[in-house]
């Protein structure tokens, strides 16, 4: 998976913006870099996840911007997981099931998954849970967090065992309610890699959810740290890398080679470097590269 | 608080529109409509909530129009909670912060103060704390909600105590580190009114914090079950009503009185039914109304 995460700070030469009050061109840059990196990626990976934030952060323009670049995305035929860890009580959270939930026409914004925060409870998952079914989509429920400061909540003990294990054995629960033919339910979770221990645990402990493993590249953790989120098909968890992959201009063994003009061969280089590293580390993958859904 | 929560289901007569997938009608319906609520409450309240996710999901068209409606609240001199219960990593929170706090045109969302989720931990809640500070905003962590399913996570036993109240302590100490003139932080919680034992508990080991307590009237509270979150002074509580008051025409008592065609009416009404409530049970309020800030 490759995270859409612009910056206009860290865009190539020719795409970022001087001004940065100009909210205006700096959306149409994150529509035109984004849109960039999908028709790289396209071929080689079978998913994008767009952050919100970086979307949110520039105003309405730049939601029209994600929304054009989720639909970009759908029709080069990848998946998009919308990033944006949303929740709220029930008839609230189903505003934002029904919103972001359904690809194509489905939905306003098309996403095909999104992530959710859990600390609302059992009762905010369920309109997720519910469109997600009726949509054919799926959601990613917050469960160990990459961040340093995530075990401030995360990880005090409840009866003997951490709190994200009882938010990880929620989740569980719903996959198996949710379950699909190939053993996975449509409830997932966001599992950090920065964790490997906890990672390979949680994969026993929750053997029908799919993980969402962010952390892989600039937040530190390499192939071997996420083999443990896979089953033992090799199938099971989505590696989600963002500013390794789409700033890979500027990572120091790709600035030479490509310099800004050529970003995109940077971006092709570092996703297929991903692809090797993953491959390398997981015994059940084929030679032909990692399966599209 | 007055929150404004858009569904076009509940839009009285003349502004429901007919055909729920004319997105583009439904966001000029929901812009009306909560600018005629801010035309009316303008006077009679301090602060309005937006609910991001109704303007989420009707698309890009929508968060145009959430972008009006906190632009026209603030030029009526009313302060703008924005009610997305966002949170991220590190850099990813900072987006949020930036993109959300800041009024006029400090942020090109406009708003005074935001919620937050702390399931991420402390550092994601510290880039909001930060921004707000900087730009004389506020953020509300969530801490207890008002939904039945929020004890699920919230009230998991940790060391003896509740995991809210570990929340509750997090969030006291970011009130301490933001500590204004009146006695209160820029870091407040959102405690549902739903439990009243709970909301005065907290009050007590939370004497810093602002409350922002959601679950008035549609959810269920009264004004005496919202009593225990403000202090001695009758101060350090915002109480929400939403549907209450957004869509008082449809109440059984406002229908006979004004009917669809007077609903800006039946929200004056019960607007000023709800401050008379509260008033009734809040010694430390003046009989001139409750305080502007």
């Amino acid at each position: 998976m490759v995270g859409l995460d612009p910056r206009n700070e860290s865009l190539p030469n020719g795409l970022r913006v001087a001004d940065s009050c100009d909210l205006a061109k700096i959306a149409s840059a994150y529509r035109q870099f984004c849109c960039g990196v999908i028709d790289v990626v396209a071929s080689m990976v079978p998913i994008v996840k767009p952050q919100a934030a970086f979307f949110e952060q520039i105003g309405p323009l730049g939601m029209q911007a994600l929304a054009d670049v989720i639909r970009h995305a759908s029709d080069r035929g990848l998946l998009v997981v919308l990033d944006g860890k949303r929740n709220d009580i029930g008839s609230t959270a189903t505003a934002y099931a029904q919103g972001f939930l359904g690809p194509g026409t489905a939905s306003p914004w098309g996403s095909d998954a999104m992530t959710v925060s859990p600390y609302l409870g059992d009762d905010s998952l369920e309109p997720f849970v519910q469109t997600a079914v009726e949509r054919s989509c799926g959601v990613f429920v917050l469960v160990k967090t990459s961040n340093p400061g995530g075990k401030r909540l995360q990880d005090l003990i409840v009866e003997g065992r951490p709190m994200y294990e009882h938010v990880g054995e929620l989740v569980q629960q719903l996959a198996l309610r949710t379950l699909g033919n190939g053993g996975y339910g449509a409830v997932g979770s966001v599992v950090g890699a920065t964790y490997p221990e906890q990672l390979a645990d949680l994969r026993a402990k929750m053997p029908n959810c799919w993980f969402l493993v962010p952390g892989y590249g600039a937040q530190g953790a390499g192939a071997a740290d996420v083999a443990g989120a896979f089953d033992d098909r090799g199938l099971g968890a989505i590696v989600n890398n963002s500013r390794g992959i789409i700033f890979a201009h500027a990572r120091p063994e790709y600035r030479q080679r490509f310099g800004d003009a050529r970003w995109q061969d940077a971006v092709a280089a570092a996703t297929q470097e991903m692809i090797e590293q993953l491959r390398a580390v997981l015994p059940g993958v084929s030679s032909g590269g990692l399966a599209k859904p």
